[in-house]
């Protein structure tokens, strides 16, 4: 976490949460008799932020020996979506959705250059898990060579009911998957769609998988037997994008 | 530059050149009277190795402060190939040639990211340029996951040429170019093909797109103009393989 995404201390947290400024995550002093560190706990807590809790000595290490007094806040440097807006904005275009959800993906470089293909080829927004995810930074800013600025990115609690939503607006759920039966390029990608791109080192999680409509396989006949989690994902874009292009979407 | 590619100090060196092993560049220090520096100059020269001349203080910084005695080789973790052996490997396979020729590319992380999915599409070999182009260091390896000991990388002096020697053998040349009026999914990319791909910040130089048969466009619909390169690579990659599997190659 590069430090200019940080916020220190108890006025500038509670002034950061309650302006509405995009928080990533808050970490907390581990004291439960600080009445001023629960205040802004339960301040976060309103406004669905994830709080995580540590020793003075984790503290200190994030901030760099800055005056923390118990709470830094990691912001985003954009402000997020929700997946409303995301559905609004293809509603304006005239467009089927096409959305993105990133399912646990840890690397903010990884993040930058999916944003970065992702404007290119006209996805409507980006969608990451709250927990065990990397967020927005100023290193997925920079990354992205400015993407992230135009890209909307919405984070969301549930992945599963978040996937079950859009299935109910029919949109068809997409994950790669290398024990897929179907080539990518074999299978019918047009319509409104979510594709999912699992984690760099595991993939999807069986949840997130289970809840996929089709799973589609990225072929390779090498020795080596993954891709690139930003690569895999850049190719899956292109797929689906030529197809929307065939259909005028 | 990693320290782990660096060999310090004149025997070293010395031996190291005639040992034949992969070096990218040697570093000495500028000054003529030197004997023994000559000599190693003299060697490399042999060996059609590119020669540095640096300041005695520009040598202490790349070496760390180590004893260099006024010359230090950036050497290779993996052997290097020829453009003979690369054709030689398809030739085996009984498959057309599908060769990738990085003009000037910069970034360690983007030429390991090619050479992962260069791996996966069953490129039979990687073409860079001895000047002005990233070489295989200690990061390409890492960022290539292990496909820097499986692709075969051959290093040319002059990359115009090599690509007349391509053209003569019926290979197509094919480079991607934002003002092509082709899209490359609509290009036939099948049969013995050698991809260019240009360097992240200014694309293909002049005298290489001259030397293209083809120049394709990856079509882009948002706010930024440029994907990154590994990324537009991948997608290029990926289409010629789909195609070429569907003619059987």
């Amino acid at each position: 976490m590069s430090n200019e995404d940080l916020i220190f201390g108890r006025n500038s947290v509670t002034e950061a949460l309650k302006a509405g400024r995009s928080i990533n995550k808050i970490f907390l002093l581990d004291d439960k008799n600080n009445i001023p560190l629960k205040k802004i706990f339960a301040l976060a807590k309103e406004k669905k932020i994830v709080a995580e809790f540590l020793s003075r000595a984790k503290l200190d290490k994030l901030s760099g020996g800055k005056n923390h007094q118990g709470v830094i806040a990691s912001a985003s440097p954009v402000q997020y979506s929700t997946t409303e807006e995301i559905l609004s904005l293809a509603a304006e275009k005239n467009q089927s959705p096409f959305i993105i959800l990133l399912d646990e993906l840890e690397d903010p470089h990884n993040f930058g250059a999916i944003l970065r293909t992702a404007d290119a080829v006209g996805v409507h927004g980006v969608i990451i898990p709250k927990r065990r995810s990397v967020s927005l930074n100023s290193t997925v800013a920079k990354t992205s060579s400015g993407a992230a600025e135009y890209v909307k990115v919405a984070q969301v609690t549930n992945v599963a009911e978040t996937l079950k939503k859009f299935r109910d607006l029919d949109l068809k759920i997409v994950g790669s998957d290398i024990c897929a039966e179907k080539n990518f390029s074999d299978a019918d990608l047009t319509g409104g769609i979510v594709l999912v791109i699992g984690s760099e080192g595991k993939g999807m999680r069986r949840l997130t998988k289970e809840n996929c409509d089709l799973l589609v396989k990225i072929p390779m006949v090498g020795k080596i037997n993954s891709l690139n989690a930003s690569v895999a994902g850049a190719v899956l874009m292109y797929e689906i994008f030529n197809q929307r292009s065939k259909v005028g979407d």
